[in-house]
């Protein structure tokens, strides 16, 4: 449908807008880019909702089509039906009380008062509520959130296994930071412009394709775009190099994943990543389980004492444990493979009971503080540093928070799965070449874009349906060998 | 009305995607891009038909409004007559034939064989007739077409000042270089970083707000937005540097326009240059009146001396010669002041034949070069030096040309006034200010944006109507000097 596909490819110049918005655009442009960027919303949201979509798709209900136009309709339909449930007026009270919050949420946290924002986000729950009602019509409210970002799934379903991971991740973290063992950190300046261009090779060799995107440097890195317009960004540090790779590394995954979508599906509902989980289970899979391997990190130990001469650090194995360093801390997106597990579990743990009324919004920080504590050692000193660290709540973001850990669940699946189905890999890794991995990622995930639900996608690229069982696996290993536990 | 202004605002966003096109995006990603700017396109020009609109702007009819008001709905009004005018199968067929023809025109062009382009050129002058008919309602085709560029305006009133203008440009040319004088040629490398950084500052100096816009480079340099995102491109060239210089204050002049507008008018029909004409008076008068000055090329030449060391000229009035140096050549762009104007009134008469019918495309060739022998007194050597050298035909561009030597007139015709308004400018420009002047064009002419038709702007502006004595006095005055005449 001619219409469909010309919607998709305005949903892409949005994404392009927004990332112009991070990166090229002048700071005395923003208030016109704002209007611009409601035009194209305005416009997106009607067609999304056009009666001649709801007719089109009407009229094919129960035609004999095949499996791919099937899934094609599958897509069209909950986007139609998602526009067409929530009412017009409660859709533009949300755009414009989450516009107006993030402001209110970031002037909180600079000021440290949890006060300030509380009726700001009282408001944001209560709307996403309403609107959480109208699509559920009858079913669990929260699990018709996640379903704009992990459709398929339930909230059942994702405690079972993130339950199942709780324990054994704070036991991991205690036996961690308990052992004798600590990791050399990395203390001098390293160049910006050297870590610009090792990152650029690095991004080559992990199979992102330049020509049809480009890198540049943005506060929040990000990956933008779908088929052959594919963006990446990422931040650079003096001290701190590993975030200008890592970063890079990271948005690559998503970045692949995008790129390597079957043509078939350019400018369709079928072109994009499935879904949240399955996209960061690219970008954390690039990141961790290849970019953070001892293999690789061999390979890396190299490449930065080729661009950076002496790092302080002795050899390779002592370079994995830097890479790999554990350390208690507030910050979600400052914390290792351990410790972001714990962040996630306890804002979807948290989010859940809002959205259920379980929890007051001036509850809040009682309970982050209270259960932080427990899963992390550590009483939270300030609001900054508890609940009002992340933009997600004020911009109405509930349901996204689990999508971060289930990606690392998932790529803990394709990654045990990879590695069964491409023996030795590792001695390629060590050698900076990712290109098997890579290919495995592409033929088995990437290529299908919309065309299975998350889960089945998992379920096909591993034979068996996803589990948290690889990925504790994966974790007690590594940091098992790293901290001689 | 609400409905309009979010017209424009995706109109901004159109432009957009235009400039990224040409600075940032990878060539890959093009076949993509072209769908989806088709998609916005469709968008818009549903938009500009919408019955909406026209139910809208017939209630208005014969309301009693403001005097800005009243200008808004003129605007609209022309462009909502113009998409309901032509039919969308013919509107549609235009873009078809005209995307296609891009390409063949430059294949023909690189292949030095007009005849490959002919058929493809008879198809587009059909089509643009065909078109023009429908728009002209009985009226002049070619003024019918000349309103997309140059509303309000005709060919006629055009011809007059530029048949009198040809005569003695002609005769100037002539007499420069058949004189005695020949200014020094820059001869030696000038570091690129370097260009774009004096580029940079001469930028600000002109008044061009970087926390508005900003600078890139691009093969072909243009000015690109309106209101509070306009951004300026420029190219660089080692042996070069006036290009990149000169693209640069060229644009800033374009940017300028748009940057300084009244913000009452932001979003709005109102808020952009009122056309092409008086858009490129902006840019020459800073280019050409004020950029290559005596005055401020004696600035120029003590930056350039600082930037570079020894440029291999020897004093600011031998750079002012180096800088305003008269050549012969086939290349409109490359053209100096005197032979641009020659090379935009031989395309001006051509085209009028062609969509006249007086021309043949087939003869098009013989009577470019007849025409361009006579009044440059040089023999085209092959089509690319010819009738092939320009894009605008191949895309449809009739009635654009004749805006560039307006633009020029329009400049003229300001310069005068605008010295006259401020005595003792040249002081300022000797030391880089220019902001008298700057602040001149910003309230009589740029602040308007469309308020007034392009003709009455120009005689607000100067108290009397436009003419080309202006701009001739200046160029027989300027060059006299230069060249000892």
């Amino acid at each position: 449908m001619g219409f469909v596909r010309e919607t998709c490819a305005l949903g892409e110049i949005a994404g392009r807008l927004g990332w112009d918005q991070e990166t090229m655009m002048a700071p005395g442009s923003a208030p016109q880019r704002a209007e611009e960027m409601a035009a194209m919303e305005s416009v997106l949201h009607a067609r999304k909702m056009d009666a001649r979509v709801g007719e089109w798709l009407d009229a094919l209900e129960g035609a004999d089509i095949g499996e791919v136009e099937a899934a094609q309709l599958r897509l069209i339909r909950r986007e139609f039906d998602r526009a067409t449930k929530v009412p017009a007026k409660l859709a533009s009270e949300i755009a414009r009380v989450t516009s107006a919050a993030q402001g209110i949420w970031a002037e909180a946290r600079a000021a440290e008062n949890f006060a300030d924002f509380a009726p700001t986000l009282e408001k944001v729950v209560a709307l996403r509520r309403e609107e959480a009602d109208a699509l559920a019509q009858g079913g669990d409210r929260y699990d018709a959130l996640l379903q704009d970002y992990e459709p398929g799934t339930s909230a059942a379903e994702i405690s079972t296994m993130f339950d199942n991971m709780r324990p054994r991740l704070v036991a991991l973290r205690e036996r961690i930071l308990g052992s004798e063992f600590t990791p050399v950190a990395l203390t001098r300046d390293f160049d910006i412009d050297a870590q610009m261009s090792l990152s650029n090779e690095l991004a080559i060799g992990f199979g992102y394709d330049f020509t049809r995107g480009r890198l540049d440097k943005a506060v929040h890195p990000f990956s933008s775009g779908s088929g052959n317009d594919v963006r990446i960004t990422t931040r650079t540090a003096a001290q701190d190099p590993f975030n200008c790779i890592y970063s890079t590394i990271h948005e690559v995954g998503h970045a692949c994943y995008e790129q390597n979508i079957s043509q078939d599906y350019l400018l369709t509902p079928l072109g994009r990543g499935v879904s949240m989980g399955v996209h960061e289970s690219q970008s954390r899979i690039y990141e961790n389980q290849i970019g953070r391997s001892a293999a690789y990190t061999s390979y890396l130990f190299a490449k930065m004492k080729d661009a950076f001469g002496d790092i302080g650090v002795a050899d390779a194995e002592a370079f994995f444990a830097t890479v790999n360093r554990v350390r208690s801390g507030y910050i979600r997106t400052e914390a290792d493979e351990i410790h972001y597990n714990l962040h996630v579990m306890l804002r979807f743990d948290l989010e859940q009971q809002l959205i259920s009324g379980a929890l007051d919004v001036a509850d809040l920080p009682d309970a982050w503080n209270t259960r932080f504590e427990s899963d992390f050692g550590v009483a939270v000193d300030k609001p900054s540093n508890g609940c009002l660290q992340d933009v997600h709540w004020s911009v109405g973001l509930f349901g996204y928070f689990p999508t971060y850990s289930l990606g690392n669940l998932y790529a803990g699946c394709l990654n045990e799965a990879m590695h069964a189905a491409e023996p030795g890999l590792d001695a390629e890794f060590a050698k900076g070449d990712t290109s098997r991995a890579t290919a495995w990622l592409a033929q088995n995930v990437q290529q299908h874009g919309g065309r299975y639900t998350s889960a089945d996608v998992i379920t096909r690229a591993c034979g068996k349906e996803p589990s948290e069982a690889p990925l504790l696996a994966y974790l007690e290993e590594k940091f098992g060998r790293i901290y001689n536990l």
